[in-house]
């Protein structure tokens, strides 16, 4: 990549910016935040050769674009964007919800020379900020990248190529297919880890050991980046959430009547599974 | 200790002849189960002196006995026990739920010269057996003993520096108190994440990152000693299971009415709380 810019100096876009300055991905690195002490310390740091608070100034000769803001906010970012990209252009995101944005990306109107390729590296931390951002963040992590018929396959090539660079493997989803498997392997479970943190407060915290520790460390995430994150994935959440609900109360039931063996086998089914994964 | 028995050479009775064999807690070390081929290993190994699978020659001369065996089979175990027991000696387990054991060893035939205190170390692992068995397992975790007004202080205080040998902090607590206690900051968890693997079944499972590995890892933990443990600490769990039923009954309802505010003030709170735990 001649020149990358990131756009938002969080979590993901720090750690996007110094994983590709610690890898040499890119011959130049902009970013563009807001926030200009961010900037100051990114340049001094020497992770970006150009920071600007003026969203246009960053995205002139960028030859790959990713937007690093809360999901809601990619939308109305894009569509700013857009119009300022410079001829061929790949522009994509880290956010954690796709259809909304992708379908966001292709009412923009049509730009035959730039592309737009949804992102999402499953990856992250219960921390947040550029304080938090590692250049490891992407080592053997999953990112997933959700082009639709209408993409440019040279432009998913290139993203592939970018993320693979920056040590994360690839795979590739249709947007709503995305936005269903991550309502269950990641925004459920969120929601769940803040219900347990939810019940085991009060006198019992005091024991709880490291088995709790690890089922609810994602609790200690930003509370309004996830209530973003579920706004945008309303319907698949609430999927995800009745299928948990109606698991737990069957289990509830056969501890209220005592059919122990109905709900070993119940558990067994899900060690079974869990063992799978490393 | 001169001489420590341990009875049941699982995960947790390996680990503490273990770690009192490389700590050097105690001179001599008996090791009751009825896995021969363990029991010469934990010979071979130099882990026990004597090994045995005869409950009675295992307690002959013991000072301290532990149980480690099923929550479910303690109560049995310790009736067994208790008329072998030699004069002078403490007897005391490590079962995840503690009112029914203790409610078991306080029905015994009284016999000055020796006391039960339940005990709960608060180290585990979602791998089972001698072979996951670890010196340093209750490193820097807590145990809890669970006295009651009849425990002698003696009996209480001779374990208590036992398990902060091996390297232990020691916290006391009634046993209910205990159990409503586990059943929130473990049990629930357990459950949960049990549930949690069922509904990420399927396709999603691919993309399941960090927070999802995190989450359900004690569901790769054995089925039927968590059913077992489920079954003994009914009715502090359906208790628990209730208010997380709740909880996430009403977050559901935010999500559902798009009342986002109430939903990021609940996930605040529990962000606050689990912020505070390490």
């Amino acid at each position: 990549v001649r020149r990358l810019t990131v756009v938002g100096l969080g979590l993901l876009g720090g750690s996007i910016a110094r994983a590709a300055r610690a890898r040499g991905v890119a011959r130049e690195i902009a970013v563009v935040s807001r926030n200009r002490a961010m900037l100051d310390r990114a340049r001094d740091e020497g992770v970006a050769d150009l920071v600007t608070d003026h969203l246009t100034s960053g995205l002139a000769e960028a030859e790959l674009v990713i937007l690093c803001v809360p999901v809601g906010v990619v939308p109305s970012l894009l569509r700013s964007a857009w119009p300022h990209l410079a001829r061929g252009a790949i522009l994509s995101d880290v956010g954690s919800v796709k259809a909304g944005i992708v379908a966001a990306a292709e009412s923009c109107p049509r730009r035959e020379e730039i592309a737009f390729v949804g992102g999402h590296p499953m990856a992250g931390s219960e921390r947040s900020g550029f304080d938090a951002a590692d250049p490891d963040l992407f080592r053997d992590r999953l990112t997933l990248l959700t082009p639709t018929p209408r993409t440019p396959a040279p432009a998913v090539a290139r993203l592939t190529a970018f993320w693979e660079a920056l040590g994360s493997e690839v795979r590739l989803m249709a947007p709503e297919v995305h936005d269903r498997a991550v309502a269950r392997v990641s925004h459920l479970p969120h929601l769940a880890a803040y219900g347990l943190v939810s019940v085991g407060d009060g006198e019992a915290l005091a024991v709880a050991g490291r088995g709790f520790a690890d089922t609810t460390r994602v609790a200690a995430s930003a509370e309004g980046l996830w209530t973003d994150i579920f706004r945008n994935n309303q319907s698949a959440l609430l999927e995800a959430l009745a299928e948990y609900r109606e698991t737990l109360s069957r289990w509830e039931g056969y501890i209220r009547d005592e059919d122990w063996p109905a709900l070993e086998a119940s558990l067994a089914r899900a060690r079974e599974i869990r063992e799978k994964l490393s």
